[in-house]
This record gives structure tokens, C-alpha cells and sequence, in this order.
């Protein structure tokens, strides 16, 4: 039996709301050297992160973010405007892949759907959904991709159903 | 026919002198409240990383970090102390798993293992190592886990005698 959509679009989107092949664009985001060599500073303080002149000299052949800065963008990206989930983005991990660097000037952006949706078995007010998310850049490469386990509040009336 | 361990404890290691099941232990770091607000306000802004009473009523039950704020002080521990290799710590991707939240006042410190080495068979001048890291709290437990793979350089000798 398939269940008549009644999500309001303005609201965020429950485990129940949500339906494999679902598909989320975020907003857009400029990255720039001042950025890159902050976060380096902070968290990744190697040279190819850090120092343009130095970073010809490695295997990224000029300044790239750190994979770990594409990632935290990405994540600001669907808090904002990429993942309208109930309860928030909470994740219990994934698998992360950097296919490409993230280079001074890059536009990111990032295309969300969603996999797998599992309800929780022991917990009725919650459940897991699988969400691949593609950070692309201006040139609709892919920097980044990643594939997150994130754990969804259900529906109240959904919840109490299934607990009786 | 096994070679004889021809590494310099004081140099970083090439992909040619790590073995599996090699172990590195990283420097400490504390993680505070500050801490945790500053990188969520910049990267993953929602209440239960940013608003000590919000978060209580979350299902982290008080502030807790991002997650990618646990990735990036691991990137931090693992770059100045925790994984000394030769051209730097690349990441191609991995995965990631968060099975506790990191609380303020957190001592964090960072566990690696090689788990697996893989000489390139098209570039004779590096290969990819994997590398399991355990990221663990004051109490011992683990806020994450990392199983990352890793462009690692070869040493040169080495290379030009694969070269041929």
C-alpha cells in the first residue's frame, strides 16, 4: 500500500517524509585561499595546504584544500540548505572519497539523495537514513563524495503507532 | 626472503618502510566548549553544537562537537605527531564512523595501524596505504574511527629499481 505524501514543503523532513531517489541541491559556496590556508593553519599544517610555491612542488601541483575543510564546507552546506531533516544532520559515519582537489576560487556545491531509509527496530522515534551527497565544483567535478549514515527523528504520530 | 629494516627511526617513513600492523601513537589534545562552538558556528551550525541548553533536549543530551571537528583534530594529532610519513599525510578517502559524541574538556589522542600496503603498479613512485585510526577520550572509549587510505611516496631507490 503507498501511503499519500503529506509532507508540507516547508517544513523539514522526517525518516517518514523521506523516500529513496530523493534528490537535495544546496546552495552555492566560494572558496578562496584566505579560507584554505586558515583552516590549514588550524587543522592540516602541511605544506600543499599552506604554501603556494611549495605546493607545485608536491603530487597536488598547486594549493588545495585539505579533504577534511571540502568536507566541513560540505557539511555547512546541508545544515543550511542542502538536508532539510527534523532534528537536525546528526551522523554515525560514512565513507568519505576525494576524487579531485578543491583548488583556491572553486564554487562548491553540493547534490544530495537519498539511498536507504531504515527505522529503527528498537527505537520507535528514530531511524537511519543513507544520503549520498556529491560536492561538485564549477567545472561539475566531484571533490568530494560522501555516502553518511544519519540517524532521523520519525513523526510523532508515526512513532506512537509503531510502539503499540 | 624478508629485508632487513633499513629505516631511520628520526625520518619519515616511505611507503617501503611501513609494515602492517605498525602502530603510532599521536600527542594529546583537549577539546573545549570555545572550541567546539567556534568550529560550529563556522561549519555545522545546530543547536546541540552551539547552545549548552538546546542541547539537552537533543539526542546528544548536552553539547557535543561536530563530528568533522573530531576529524580535523585528528588530521591535526596525525600530522604533527601521529603518522610521520614521507611527502605528507594524503588522503584519497576512507571511512568514518563517530560511535560516541567528544564532550568539552575532552582529552582526545590518536591511535594508527597499518592495516594494508599496496604498491602502485602504474606509479613506481608511490602506492597507497591504509591506515586504521582510533580516536579515544580520556575514559578510553572511541569518538572515532577512521579507516583511511593513503597516497604514500616510495623511497627513490626503491622506485627507480621498480622503474625498470
Amino acid at each position: 500500500m503507498i501511503e499519500a505524501d503529506t509532507h508540507n514543503p516547508d517544513e523539514p523532513f522526517h525518516l517518514d517524509d523521506l523516500q529513496v531517489g530523493q534528490r537535495f541541491t544546496s546552495r552555492t559556496h566560494v572558496i578562496d585561499e584566505a579560507q584554505i590556508k586558515a583552516f590549514a593553519r588550524q587543522f592540516d599544517p602541511q605544506p600543499f595546504h599552506l604554501d603556494d610555491e611549495a605546493a607545485k612542488r608536491t603530487i597536488f601541483a598547486g594549493l588545495a584544500a585539505s579533504g577534511w575543510h571540502t568536507a566541513a564546507i560540505t557539511m555547512r552546506l546541508l545544515v543550511e540548505t542542502g538536508l532539510p531533516l527534523a532534528g537536525g544532520i546528526i551522523g554515525a559515519g560514512g565513507e568519505l572519497a576525494w576524487p579531485k582537489p578543491t583548488r583556491p576560487g572553486d564554487t562548491l556545491q553540493v547534490e544530495s539523495e537519498v539511498v536507504e531509509i531504515t527505522p529503527s527496530r528498537s527505537r520507535p522515534d528514530r531511524g537511519t537514513a543513507t544520503v549520498r551527497s556529491l560536492t561538485r565544483n564549477q567545472r561539475n567535478e566531484v571533490v568530494q563524495e560522501l555516502r553518511a549514515k544519519l540517524i532521523v527523528s520519525r513523526r510523532k504520530g508515526q512513532s506512537a503507532c509503531d510502539a503499540t
